[in-house]
């Protein structure tokens, strides 16, 4: 029996809405706004969308209509009364009111700033200004509605069974993994693939997956609107973006050189246990950890989101041990490039010497690779960084030179300041 | 939105039941229903259950209270208004009215008759005694019906997404032989699948799967709901059963000897073109073809059901080589054991020889294999056949002595009587 009403509703929509609330997002993105809204609340920025796989020409695969389409109705969306609700209600990381009254209010009001949409060399050049607590909330729809775009551009020639079967595929790939992933003891995953989602309906039935595959070693996703349709812990903590814009921001060497550490003092103000982590490669791991506070050896863990993974969770467990730390009772939160053979290897290299958690990205809600004639569905390294903040470019590191951004002469600056000498460079997955 | 009406509906069925439709069956059970019905309506059958794979204990798997209800569902079953509509107003084999008024208004009033059901050795005895028109269109839906509670059962266990990926491979496995299919020059397929399916669902889907992933080379499907349903071509032409009745009621060895050809001389009376295929392997192909009429040899085609496919058809090319006919002109039907790699591996042997078509069944409606732990879903060998004709016991010899019925004594007479001498033994596979 056909139910007319919904039928109806379904055709009336001009629009398929890629994005159609503004919590799917990343979990770590309210919490940083809400840092910045406290903290830089007017800061100029510019976010630019990159990408980094020039061979995906999106402009040429997506039509500069439906994108604008996309991003208005993305600049439609407010906050709803029930997604107020669950973000000044539920309890974040164990505790309640997570999200302040007076970021509450400014967040029920808020709506997306404008975009600027030109074309260059086949790729879409995507930018955001405006004040940072407002464009900030752009990457992650910005993200979703162009990976997203570039699936739909490549399932529009597939017939239905096909489709079917392509999905059928996938989530037979996925649960292979999971499968594997159940092998591996004491093993605590969250999703963190909202960025880079073959779609927010496959992102959802992933995160599913999971959660009935793996039991309680799923400890939750990212993506707070998913967090909250299927009640489930909303994971995350703080991006490159916070030291980047503080760097930027700084007036001179010495004020650059503590920046990052400024970062991790206005969190450490307001945030406590499992959400103390610390993320160390935006300028090079080795030489922030060395400069580091004595306070900072007291937070609970570590992120490492660059370079050589093993490589960076020792060089962590060696700085605990040199400040007197027990590594045992630390965590290392991997977070880069993570598939399941990497997530077995570096389980086990780790077991018993460190708390470990893994944030699984791409390969969780975009493994479409080998699914397609040509590979028309493989995830493609897309990224959207701040570069700019009160008119000064930003600058980003990272363990791997690949992932380096910003003007040359301002890269040679910060690796002066930070020390950092050189880098082994690494492929970028996605 | 949940539709309420849909919700409360799907809810207030004390059952989920099997099959839901009295042509949810074999279209050429209907055909031969209807010759039966013209030709030896009072005739008294006996039908069983056989079931060819001990190991399959069904009785320890499927619930008595269950089968009872699915069965007396079925006997609650009549023909609906559009269903009647479709036999009497659509075109089979090119032909308006194949189902005669008088036929379809004995259909209409049908119910069918009462079962009886025991236990012995971990298996069902299921038997149904009546007139032959009504007995046997027991047969199909009775073997759907204990295939599919096999499937329950097993289905009992498994997770929610568990379930979706079972399908998920299912659809996977399905979709490389369809993509394998593809490549056969000249392919003509159709699907026979419905007595062995997984589910009633599952059939329909890789009905659907075929029409879309194989065009033309799908000729279409058995089951005569899915093809009013879908509008596809319903294919079949008739069975073991009517020579191995027909040959039960002779009342002696020289009437024993003409039984198989009377069953052909009936159906000559009834139809024409592709409805004249010879099914000869009752009681040995060789024999059959050697001792007869030759009006038969005019005849459409034959049907490979049993013994080694391609020598079968040989023995079909010869016969008509013999008879002066032309073997190209001439359709040969492999129905037996059939899956991807022997449908490739026919078409390329008889390519340009003969017409070649093929009756895909159980690997096409119920390839579990490998797809639980223990291979649970895996299809098995069930058959329901006419055991009994007027008191005297039906017998059937096949091209391959593992398939042969009937009383050890009736079995020597009728090999006596159809001379058929040493036989290769071949695995049932389904």
């Amino acid at each position: 029996m056909v139910d007319i009403a919904t039928r109806v509703w379904n055709h009336k929509w001009k629009i398929d809405p890629i994005v159609r609330s503004l919590i799917d997002t990343d979990f770590y993105k309210l919490l940083m706004c809400q840092s910045v809204f406290r903290n830089r609340p007017d800061t100029d920025v510019t976010f630019s969308l990159i990408n980094r796989t020039k061979s995906v020409r999106l402009a040429d695969l997506i039509d500069e209509g439906e994108l604008r389409e996309q991003l208005d109705h993305i600049r439609s969306l407010s906050l709803s009364r029930g997604e107020s609700t669950w973000m000044r209600g539920n309890t974040f990381y164990g505790k309640r009111q997570m999200f302040r009254p007076d970021f509450m209010d400014w967040f029920e009001a808020l709506r997306l700033p404008p975009y600027e949409l030109a074309k260059k060399d086949g790729q879409y050049e995507l930018t955001f200004h405006g004040k940072w607590p407002e464009v900030m909330l752009w990457e992650i729809p910005a993200l979703a509605v162009l990976m997203e775009l570039r699936g739909r551009a490549v399932l529009r020639d597939m017939g239905r069974f096909e489709l079917q079967v392509l999905y059928a595929r996938a989530m037979t790939k996925l649960w292979e993994k999971v499968e594997r992933l159940r092998a591996v003891p004491g093993l605590r995953l969250a999703d963190f693939g909202t960025r880079r989602r073959h779609s927010f309906l496959w992102q959802d039935w992933c995160v599913q997956a999971l959660h009935e595959g793996l039991g309680d070693s799923f400890t939750g996703t990212s993506n707070c609107l998913i967090a909250k349709n299927r009640d489930l812990e909303a994971i995350g903590t703080n991006a490159h973006e916070l030291p980047m814009v503080y760097s930027a921001l700084a007036e001179d060497d010495a004020a650059l050189a503590r920046a990052p550490y400024d970062v991790l003092s206005d969190w450490h103000e307001e945030h406590d246990g499992n959400l103390r982590i610390i993320l160390p490669d935006t300028y090079g791991t080795k030489g922030f950890l060395d400069r580091a506070p004595d306070w900072l050896t007291q937070w609970t863990g570590i992120r490492i989101d660059s370079g050589d993974p093993a490589e960076g969770a020792e060089t962590a467990i060696r700085w605990w041990q040199e400040r007197g730390e027990d590594p045992r009772a630390k965590l290392v939160i991997f977070s880069d490039g993570l598939d399941v053979g990497k997530i077995e290897e570096l389980s086990r290299r780790f077991d018993g010497r460190v708390r470990v958690s893994f944030g699984w990205g791409t390969m969780l809600t975009n493994d479409f690779i080998g699914l397609t004639e040509g590979d028309r569905l493989a995830p493609f390294s897309l990224v959207c960084k701040a570069v700019e903040a009160n008119g000064r470019p930003t600058v980003k590191l990272s363990d791997n030179p690949r992932k380096a951004m910003g003007p040359a002469a301002e890269i040679e600056r910060y690796k002066r300041v930070f020390g950092v000498g050189a880098q082994v460079e690494r492929e970028v997955v996605v």
